[in-house]
């Protein structure tokens, strides 16, 4: 499994728009081979996440280059609301652990 | 739903103890209430994160009261290892899209 994760920090007041913004988009996921779960992850003071899994980075990198990620980014800009660029980070999931396991 | 995540700097060349150590912890969460599901991430240059995900706020404040949650916390420190103190973040999610919902 991969998780990319895109940290934005929102200007102050502008929390309400982000998200507003955020739910009328189309997302384009649905179907995507490899795509597993969106998330939009919300922290304290203006700190938000969009944060997707994927089953490999290969999924993850296919679909960076395909028509539904050109789509689901041409859908307008946050750049009005936010302090600063957003901070992609890129993550290997090494140990997996869901609830439905055994004990350890 | 509700994410904790954990983020670790690990210092140069500590990378696989910092590995070794996850991988032979017990985990002491399979059957808490409210536990969804647990994943350690590797990003680049030493980057590591505890993720784990909750159906809600309040199971992990529960699980961070709780004798499992003791247990866990005591079996060594990786404090060896790191580069610095671990950054601990909270979020709400706002939006959850699993890759089986219909298309928007």
């Amino acid at each position: 499994m991969f998780v990319a994760m895109n940290r934005f920090r929102v200007q102050p007041g502008q929390g309400d728009a982000f998200e507003r913004i955020w739910r009328e988009r189309d997302s384009y996921l649905a179907g995507v081979p490899g795509f597993v779960q969106f998330m939009l992850l919300r922290g304290d003071e203006g700190e938000y996440i969009s944060h997707s899994t994927w089953e490999s980075r290969a999924a993850f990198d296919a679909w960076t280059e395909s028509d539904a990620f050109r789509r689901g980014h041409a859908q307008g800009s946050l750049m009005g609301v936010l302090a600063g660029p957003p901070v992609i980070g890129m993550y290997d999931a090494l140990m997996v652990q869901p609830a439905t396991s055994a004990a350890s």
